[in-house]
């Protein structure tokens, strides 16, 4: 029993949903299709979801919604007359569109989240109704049946814990079930939508509810890269990848998949993989509980640029009880979050994202150092990045910290800071941001093109 | 003007008294002499100040103590003796010895202070003597006239901010003034003792206070090592080291001064130097506060055992705002110092030291990550060690951890953790303990042996 998801690039147009419609019967065991709002068809077109913002900020301005509307209805039509069938569904995706601009304005909390979720509720029923067309028992099923009920926090909402009971249910299900991503239905029968990565989301919140074998997630590439393809020439799609592997690429700039959307089916013990809707036969990445036996040390190097460290030293630090709790507290108290503290004997570093400082916000924490912890010099370091490898089994190969640290050495980039943690994972290099991208491709050279 | 210290193994027979006197005559510039009492003449003997202890032990118990005063008086006759001069302070050092036994029991905090104080205290009477006895202008001073004014901490006494103007009037005197090391003066005029390296500190705390253009600590060894001699074979001794290094050094294990004696020359920025008093032409190990120009970037391998790890993982950890600080608050409400905090994306290791843990704190630890922080895994590792990479110009050279990882991982030493902080003076590696020691002697030849 799979769940497979399907992003807006997969289902932007006739041609693309001709492949969905091949991927889905290929294997019986495709019983849940989550489907993202209709994806841009070219460079200069709109999608759905932009349309939508488009018509509620016209809506809720006064302003008139007929072009909205029609713009919106007919991009859900010209994707029906291409597909070539007749569709009944067309009459209530046109009034649930329309409707729309019947809701209140005022006091409602969930007009935004509404309006945005239209692109998905009603490209569910139209998809539902085209496999129906093409020899497949399928029926769209609103998040309301499906049993994804989520919390009161628009454009933030969080599965509550009793809704995998409802949506276990769906297993007894005999047709394919297509499901709207990027929302779920709050205890008040209000539409409230998920934070970034919506429908990845629901696709894992309904794997790990139907306690699903697999979650397909199907994108417009063939898996991760084992590095930035914009750093590094055709770097490989990794075949096997842990979920906490996968944390700590996508901490480091890789975006494939967000990471709360991995929670519902990490919980769940869900393996996921990755595929290309374009290329399906290309096995695409597995993420997995974990490895099974050897495999390579590392997976993956990634990158991130914008971090800033806090540098201080203080002599005799390390006889002081509390010194890191309270640098942590003050931390807190101006609502910073924190990344990494690599420390010395006298000295202790803080590695923060740059978005979380404000020039006041530095000087506030300056003067607290320096006034209230008598620190001997502090200084704020700006212009880093993180670089980190990453691999679950590295701990069971010596020597990965010191290819990658000759491997830096001999390209002349400088180890501001490193570190490791015990669950060896990954290793963590801070480097000066304009080193970065030399730096990946120096790492992505030494642990996968060793035959240079 | 220079301060000098000597240890009880320089002070210990009229040998060594004999090669004290040469150095001090050798240069006018060394006009203050720190003291510490007579050490052991070879291994069967007793310290003078060991033989206090136990006179103390049996006056406190009200047991005949005429045999102790015998022992330590005829400890300071001998050397009398042996060095062949009239004493007329002797009968001044009897009768101190035995007043203390007139010194009431009952309510004195200061009690043992002043016990173990008489062996530095007639010590300086007695080598100031000597010294005069021999060509040189000598003094004796007592902490009280130089201004060694401390706080009422019996065992742990700490300088009072106002002393150093007192001490600074010491400059003016044209005499070589010896001063018992170890102890102070309290406000209401009770002796009281420093902690662990008392003499270095009065040495330290004389240097700075009369701003001396260097302060000379004379031991039994030439300098400080680059390692253990015992682990590795003849280790070469460091000719310049920061006091920073100096303190990583310090807290890896190497013990040749205490660290707490090493502050108030630091604050006073006076140089330091470590020599030899059985090998005075050797320039021993210069402690500064900075490097200047070009030196190794390197300059010593230090390692210590007994630590600990605890190490935890949840997923999304680093997206919990104050979990780190909530982790360091639970340690500080158990007076448990930790030492470091290296980290992954969702783990995070805290380094201590074995002695900080008890089973009970454990349990205490385990508890509270798994109820209140709701950690998914929790492990507590014994059997660690700390190895450490010293050398504050490790920053102007690139390739400083290439060829340490290279060195280990040659070794088959697995690096469980690794911490390198911004200031770059020391690079921190996390090894099972049984590999300490290969590991110490790889780093060794690697960094100061490259020619093999």
């Amino acid at each position: 029993m799979k769940v497979i998801k399907f992003g807006g690039s997969s289902l932007a147009s006739a041609t693309q949903l001709e492949k969905v419609l091949n991927i889905v019967k290929s294997d019986p065991e495709r019983r849940f299709v989550v489907v993202s709002a209709p994806g841009k068809r070219n460079d200069e077109d709109t999608k759905v979801t932009d349309a939508l913002i488009k018509y509620y900020k016209h809506y809720t301005k006064g302003a008139d919604v007929k072009a909205d509307q029609e713009w919106i209805i007919n991009r859900y039509q010209a994707m029906v007359d291409e597909l070539g069938f007749k569709s009944t569904e067309m009459a209530k995706i046109a009034k649930s569109i329309n409707d729309l601009a019947t809701l209140p304005i005022e006091d409602n909390d969930f007009l935004y989240d509404t309006f945005l979720a239209a692109g998905e509720d009603n490209n569910a029923k139209l998809i539902a109704e085209y496999f129906r067309n093409n020899g497949i028992e399928a029926r769209y099923v609103h998040p309301r049946q499906a049993g994804i009920f989520v919390s009161s926090e628009p454009g933030n909402a969080r599965i509550l814990p009793g809704a995998y009971d409802k949506l276990e249910e769906l297993r007894e299900s005999d047709e394919v079930l297509v499901i709207p991503g990027f929302f779920g239905v709050t205890p008040d029968n209000q539409i409230c939508t998920f934070s970034r990565g919506g429908s990845d989301i629901t696709g894992s919140i309904v794997a790990a509810g139907v306690k699903a074998d697999l979650y397909e997630n199907f994108t417009d590439v063939d898996g991760i890269f084992a590095a930035h393809p914009g750093v590094v020439h055709e770097p490989h799609s990794i075949p096997e990848l842990t979920y906490k592997e996968m944390r700590e690429l996508a901490y480091a700039g890789f975006s494939v998949l967000h990471d709360e959307a991995l929670l519902p089916a990490y919980r769940g013990k869900i393996p996921l993989v990755i595929k290309n809707t374009n290329n399906p036969d290309h096995p695409g990445t597995r993420i997995i509980l974990e490895h099974k036996g050897a495999t390579v040390p590392v997976v993956g190097i990634a990158s991130d640029d914008k971090f800033v460290s806090i540098n201080m030293t203080k002599y005799l630090m390390n006889r002081e009880v509390g010194f890191g709790r309270k640098v942590l507290q003050i931390l807190e108290d101006l609502n910073i979050r924190w990344e990494h503290m690599p420390s010395g004997i006298d000295d202790l570093s803080i590695i923060i994202r740059e978005r979380e400082l404000t020039p006041i916000k530095e000087q506030e924490i300056l003067s607290y150092l320096t006034r209230e912890l008598g620190v001997d010099e502090v200084e704020i370091e700006h212009g880093l990045s993180i670089l980190m490898i990453v691999g679950e089994n590295m701990k069971d190969h010596i020597g990965v910290t010191a290819t990658a640290a000759k491997a830096l050495s001999e390209k002349h980039i400088n180890l501001e800071m490193i570190s490791q943690g015990s669950s060896e994972v990954s290793v963590m290099f801070v480097i000066e941001t304009e080193q970065e991208k030399a730096a990946v491709r120096a790492l992505y050279d030494a642990f996968f093109r060793s035959g240079d």
